[in-house]
């Protein structure tokens, strides 16, 4: 079993990787806990949650399950009332401990309810997609969507543990598997030469859910995370590297509305943006743009973006949450494995644009 | 003018107390605000909003106002959308501020909404009554009503500053007058025999709005909530103390139904039967049970509870937030200064109802 160790400022918690986990999922429930709600949604719960319910029952303790409704579109006010009303009726006091089984959507609104049940209540995340697995385990975000912004309302409220299970990855589909591949690239872009060099090595292998391969790049995406967050829990500052690609990735989403594209598969389209940004601006080499574009292809991300016009494309990236004050501002690599924050100018920008989109 | 200084973990701010302080509310606004939105109700609009708009226009920062419904009833997860709809079509971004002008319920939800909105942004405190003043000042606590439970979502979420105006009180009821030096009261009773003494020596100048009087009692309440908090801002243990009166209170205020008395008002008469109390299990002299009875009717507080019958007295105290695990307990006083927690056997509580409802 590998674990990495996260500390951020007021909490300490452990990640604990092996293929098999959710068959130990009492392990992660405070002893002084009072009673267990796992949260989870339909398609996760046919798959696992019976395995996930004979774990937590060793505990026991009362265990109450709360399936949530599928997707994205679900993240909001009324399907967190949801989940208050199950504890509130039930009895849930301060000291109950929330599991959330699934994906980001999933962990966003569990670690959300968590943070403003009582006034915080403890919670364990068992991510059930890589993409979930090497973003959403460090770093204590939470939240749900506003119909008039995407995470617009939220908390940063860290889990007590978090348990990922390689295995479950068998089930995840292969476009899934690739949107989380992204992300798993993207730490070694802006943090560490030598892991994406790791994965041009094992690319295929992560793509064919290798679960040696897997669990080190699970492993190192999180430890990587955990020292960004651990420095800087607010996204005050260094932090906001870790949105490489995300500017583009957003324009892409919300363009053409958002689930057409895979946040993941969006943010790998970014990252060649990004990249052919950081070319025109930031000094990257030429060679390392190809670099970029051929390890997003080999995961199997999308490296053309859509044609959304333009001025369309500079309206979407100005109203990104990072634009504050209004002047775009973007994550670039003046070489892979080092990040900067900064603005560029329109012209670069829509060369850019000439250059990716189709 | 008085500051008091209040530091917890990860924050630390000032409350400022003196009579015109509505006047200089743009002296609480952080340089780097990038816009503010005044939330408020229309009965306190009607009063003194004017006003702190003026104040707030010197900060040359856009000022949007957003007047929620007043009253313990609307404090819930729809008003709150009200004010996240204002901010987000207004384009609020992570580094604007929100102004809390009302009393409890007002800051409250402003408080939550400042926790949660983009993850937390900072909100100022500007408490118009003298409960919101004495108590909700301190202690970064912040939430909505569910309908199946008081506070039951929330936030802890320090403001940035607190303006305390003593003139805003002039227009107070004399109901809500008593029903915050309820707590004032209260603050000597379970940490501060000598200020509890001058309060004995000053009760009717309090009642009067004395400026001086009332400013010292502002901010020795403040002080001492400051000195709880600091050392427990989670409520583990410590801090469960400023629960004195709050378990019979509760069960007074649901009993009748909320808003029959204030909750002042059912603290003051809370505090009373947990003097009672005091003197059956914790030692309290006889003599200062008669004290405290004096001292809340002094105020204007009622000292007889409602009979709601034994059974359903003790079956409401239970269901107390407090009541962790089932067993009742109770903040008990050994002497006026000193408070302790601890349970107490069920005849005890009865015989205390037996001499206090009527």
């Amino acid at each position: 079993m590998k674990v990495v160790d996260v500390a951020v400022p007021g909490a300490r918690y452990p990640i604990r990787i092996a293929p098999g986990r959710l068959d130990h999922l009492d392990e992660a429930i405070p002893p002084n806990a009072t009673a267990i709600a796992l949260v989870t949604n339909p398609t996760v719960a046919a798959l696992y949650a019976e395995r996930a319910e004979r774990a937590l029952a060793r505990t026991a303790r009362k265990v109450v399950r709360i399936d949530l409704p599928d997707g994205e579109e679900h993240k909001d006010s009324a399907t967190l009332n949801q989940i208050f009303d199950v504890l509130l009726s039930q009895g849930f006091d301060r000291r109950s401990v929330l599991v959330a089984l699934g994906g980001g959507v999933i962990g966003d609104m569990t670690g959300f309810a968590a943070a403003v049940y009582m006034r915080g209540i403890r919670f364990v995340q068992v991510p059930t997609t890589l993409l979930a697995q090497v973003d959403s385990s460090v770093g204590g975000k939470t939240g749900v969507n506003h119909p008039l912004g995407k995470n617009m309302i939220g908390a940063f409220h860290q889990p007590v543990a978090v348990e990922i299970d390689t295995d479950v990855l068998a089930t995840l589909p292969a476009r899934e598997v690739s949107a989380g591949l992204a992300e798993v690239i993207k730490y070694g872009m802006i943090l560490d030469a030598e892991f994406w060099a790791w994965c041009e090595a094992n690319a295929a292998r992560l793509r064919a859910l290798d679960r040696e391969v897997l669990g080190h790049a699970i492993q190192v995406s999180c430890e990587l995370k955990a020292k960004v967050v651990g420095q800087d829990e607010r996204e005050s500052g260094l932090r906001a590297i870790l949105n490489l690609g995300h500017t583009f990735g957003h324009a892409i989403e919300s363009g053409l509305g958002y689930g057409a594209w895979l946040h993941g598969e969006a943010v790998g389209c970014g990252m060649v943006q990004a990249a052919e940004l950081s070319a025109e601006v930031a000094g990257l080499p030429r060679a390392d743009v190809a670099r970029v574009r051929k390890l997003v292809e080999a995961i199997g991300c999308p490296t053309t973006a859509p044609d959304l016009g333009a001025e369309r494309w500079l309206s979407l990236m100005r109203v990104d949450k990072k634009a504050e004050g209004g002047e775009i501002r973007f994550v670039l690599t003046p070489r892979i494995g080092q990040a900067i924050i900064q603005g560029a100018p329109r012209d670069a920008v829509l060369r850019v644009l000439e250059r990716t989109v189709a």
